[in-house]
């Protein structure tokens, strides 16, 4: 299919761990390019050379940081990120695509390890880019379960945590979507690849017609 | 001299480069203790693993930020210094002395490199630690230059800086000297080392008497 949507456009996706993000970002990608469209992929936290450098200081499971330090550091690699790729690729008129933004970090720090929200929230107004199309990736958790499971990788911390803390983060993310309609929308992640990709490009045709 | 302040005192030391800082904490911390108290004697940014480990990614001169992400490193760093180093050592009732804090960061970002001062202002509420008193070395910048330039060590990013930049510093910190004149001193640094000590440990005995 041929997707045409506004140049300029600010697409993030997010959702909790192994519901399919980098798989659906990919195929996003390739079909906006196939569609003629200029698209920067990239992911947060990273995405810039200092943000990478923050990212491996986060990761590192030697280091164990204050839950408010951890927050500020995701903020500090998002900065970076924002001055330095995202804004000037929008400014181009290219189409950027973002495996989690500021939603993560309200969901995962916030709603998830209990950070003071209001925190959160006044770091993201210093961030001060929207995106303008959230989509927010969901599977039942015994999917999302079995995927985490048939990886072969060493989990990071974040795949470390248990399944009380997934169900915050799930219901983290629910509560955005019902704060922020008009940004984000629900996307059911359980079905067949090609299934959750067409609902994703009919998603997109709507929200950002030209 | 005998010394008596209050148990679990925290007392910043604040200037720009060269003023003498280091020495002059460095003895009146070995005062503090002569007279039998329990000092903590830390430095900003740094002071714990996770801190360390942020300075690293700052200081390294391959890195490039964008000017907000390296204001909120700042704050991630203190934000672990803080919870994790000196908050645990006041409520013990140690003496904490700290090597630069909050008005650093309003001095060289705000003043010097002109980052938003609200923002700054915004992330210090967060941090959430007034310190009980706060030591502004001065020199005049003809004692500071000679010094600075007296050092053999490769300077690092911030001493790399000109003197247009090491002016706005000082004006910066007397701007926040005269906003908080119930915490801040401002120390004549220019003389010898002992009458400054002498000076430091006068202030000191009068402003956190027990």
């Amino acid at each position: 299919m041929t997707i045409r949507i506004r140049p300029g456009s600010f697409i993030t996706f997010e959702g909790g761990e192994a519901v399919g993000k980098s798989t659906q970002i990919a195929r996003l990608a390739a079909t906006l390019r196939a569609a003629g469209h200029s698209v920067v992929l990239t992911r947060e936290p990273g995405g810039t050379q200092g943000a990478e450098a923050i990212r491996a200081v986060m990761l590192d499971p030697a280091t164990s940081l204050a839950p408010l330090a951890d927050t500020l550091l995701v903020f500090a690699a998002r900065a970076d990120h924002v001055a330095t790729l995202i804004r000037p690729a929008l400014a181009r008129g290219d189409i950027v695509l973002c495996d989690r933004f500021t939603d993560s970090t309200m969901a995962y720090q916030g709603y998830g390890l209990g950070i003071d929200r209001a925190i959160i929230a006044t770091l993201t107004s210093m961030i001060g880019l929207t995106p303008d199309l959230t989509l927010i990736l969901e599977t039942p958790p015994a999917i999302a379960a079995a995927r985490l499971a048939a990886r072969a990788a060493t989990p990071d911390r974040y795949e470390r945590f248990d399944a009380h803390f997934a169900a915050r983060i799930a219901a983290g993310f629910r509560a955005i979507a019902a704060s922020h309609p008009a940004r984000c929308a629900l996307i059911d992640a359980s079905g067949p690849i090609e299934s959750i990709a067409a609902t994703i490009a009919a998603t997109i045709t709507q929200r950002l017609a030209p």
